[in-house]
This record gives C-alpha cells, sequence and structure tokens, in this order.
C-alpha cells in the first residue's frame, strides 16, 4: 500500500469509533429517554468545547496540540471498549487493553504518523502537559455536562454518591479552576433536586 | 447569565448535532445495511482527516484554523438539516436558511464569539482562504470515502452519474490534487463495477 493508502484505509478503519457507545445519553427533550452517544460524537462535541472554553484553562495552551490531542484521545475504545468509570470492576485491566488497542489500531498508520499518534494518546493520559491538563479536564466536563442536564442521567441511573462524582472529577481543576467551580455547582443542584445521595443522606 | 453560563448553555444547544442525520451511511461491515451517519459524528471523523492528511494539501495551511473551521461548519444544519447535494430541489434556498440558523444559534454566544463563529463558518463557505479550500477538499473526501467503501453508497442508491459525482467533487484539486487523484480512483472503480453509470451508459 502506498503511504495515502495507508491513511485511507486507518481512516476507514476508525469510522467503527461511530459505533462504541458511552453510558452518558444525548441531551434530553422534554418527556424523552434520549440514546446513548457514541464516542465519535463525543469527541467532536468535547473538541468544540476545548476550543470555546479555551479562556477559562489555568495555563496558556496550544489549541492544534490540545485539539489532535481530542481527536484522538477514544480511537482505542473501537477495541477495548468504552469503560463506566463508576464500574470498579470494568476498570480492571483497561490500562493493558487499550494499550494493545493503541498498538494494533496506530500500528497501521506510517511509522511517523504511529509514533505521532501514540504520543498524542500518551501525553493524554499522562495528564502532565498543561495541553493534556486542560483536554482531560474537558473530557470530564463532557461527561457531566449531559448528567447535569438530564436530571442526574446515568449518576442517577447507577445511584452514584456525590462523593464519587467529585473524586472522579475533582481533576477539571487542574486544568480549570474556573470549569471546576461551576461543575461543582452541578453537582450541588442535583444532589439539592434529591436525585443523587451523598454518603450521609444513606446513613 | 454569566459569559461561561451562556458558552455552556450553547453548548447544550448544539447537542443537537448528533441528532441531525446526513444520507451517507456508516462504512459497512459485511451484509450489513448500516445506520446514517450523523452530523456530528461525520465532523469528528472529518477533522480526524484534515489532521492525518495534512501533508497533501497544495498550499502550507494553518491546522488550528481547519479544525476550528471544520468543528464549527455543520452546526448551522441543526436548524437548517442536512440538504443532500444531488437533490436541486432541496438546495434552493440552501444558503438563506443557513444563515438564519447562524445568526439563531452562534448568537447565542458572547458578542466576541458570535463574530469569530461566524467568521469561520463564512470563510469555510467561501472556500477561498488556503484553509478553507483543504477544509472543504476533506469534507467533499469525507462524503466520498464510505460510497466508494458501500458499493457506491448512496450514489447508487439515488442513481447518481459519474458526471454528477465528478462535478460535485472536483474541486477537491482546488485544496489538495493528490486526494482529488485519489478520489478520481474511487469513481472509476465505482463505475467499473457496474455500480454507477456515466450519462454514455444510459443512451
Amino acid at each position: 500500500m502506498s503511504r495515502l493508502e495507508q491513511q485511507l484505509e486507518f481512516l476507514r478503519v476508525v469510522d467503527a469509533l461511530k459505533r462504541v457507545d458511552r453510558m452518558t445519553r444525548l441531551i434530553q427533550r422534554s418527556g424523552e429517554t434520549s440514546r446513548r452517544e457514541n464516542s465519535a460524537e463525543h469527541s467532536w462535541h468535547l473538541a468544540l468545547m476545548a476550543m470555546m472554553l479555551i479562556e477559562h484553562a489555568n495555563e496558556p495552551v496550544d489549541l492544534a496540540r490540545v485539539l489532535q490531542m481530542i481527536l484522538v484521545h477514544d480511537i482505542v475504545e473501537i477495541d477495548a471498549g468504552d469503560t463506566f468509570v463508576y464500574d470498579a470492576a470494568a476498570m480492571i485491566g483497561k490500562a493493558e487493553r487499550e494499550q494493545q488497542a493503541a498498538e494494533r489500531i496506530f500500528g497501521m498508520l506510517p511509522d511517523d504518523q504511529k509514533a505521532e499518534f501514540l504520543a498524542l494518546w500518551h501525553e493524554f493520559e499522562a495528564r502532565e502537559t498543561p495541553e493534556a491538563k486542560y483536554a482531560s479536564a474537558l473530557d470530564r466536563l463532557a461527561g457531566m455536562l449531559p448528567n447535569a442536564a438530564n436530571n442526574g442521567g446515568t449518576w442517577n441511573e447507577h445511584q452514584v454518591t456525590v462523593e464519587q462524582v467529585t473524586r472522579r472529577n475533582e481533576s477539571i481543576a487542574t486544568g480549570s479552576d474556573v470549569l471546576w467551580d461551576h461543575a461543582r455547582q452541578w453537582i450541588h443542584a442535583v444532589h439539592a433536586a434529591g436525585l443523587i445521595d451523598t454518603e450521609a443522606d444513606r446513613q
């Protein structure tokens, strides 16, 4: 295969990200139970968020790098699936499954692009650079946005506690204090509406 | 509403792009009739294509600008719908419908971002800057990719001719001669397989 044919074949294979469903649902219209969102459309929404909210990043970030990381960050789910973050059993072995997926899928690319895509994915996962901290913060915010809008959404469905949602998402502050301050208000509102419990509520 | 609340409300509203279906279908697996793709997941795929194929652009382009245009380019379809490009009747009034949609949807943003998003969308539509020529070329290539992979896909379903496909897509060359050369081979292959006709075939 020529270099271009390798690139196009990769683009055909990753079309399958449109078939990977996440737990979260589309933002609901009145009276509706909306379908789950898939990881491809989530990636678009997340990229748009990153572009729009960049003024709220804690540190200056390079937008092109942020967007590239976001466009690539979920591709491993084509093989490894989306793992529900509040399912402790499912989280076991996630890193290994995803590493194998990255080797197989990015391994279809020409060597220089394989290295580039692996580096973007590792950078995102490591959350050390300003760009990765910001991109990762947005990824968590993107998980919270529909749940906050959908009467607690999957938090309510799966009876997740205020403390679990807080622990899972508090690293948003590493990328953006402003966004974490706002997201905490969502958790507070969902709790105040009786849609999720604190640990104390259950005692 | 605070500036951040305005931005988040916009992000909730544009979630609806995940509900706008295009004519093209997901790349099919053997024996399957896949579902239509929606404009949000298409936007992700297109952004990924733009990032991966940038070496094939005719002119040097700024990747961040290309990606921003792509992330925004279909948002007007939330109000205006996706218009099948080979349906001449549906194409009438498309520009006006989309302009109204842009005013309403981007009008939800703070003024500076409304101006920024309108400028990105107009730049994409005008196809004059190197970035817009490249982004628009990719948008057409992204329409061709699943049809070429799906035994002619919507070209075959709607009995579009070789000449119609060619006229619709030849502007790819404005953004990338390399990609248009390759895309012409797809048209040739689909015709050679008897899946679409030339005008001469029909006489």
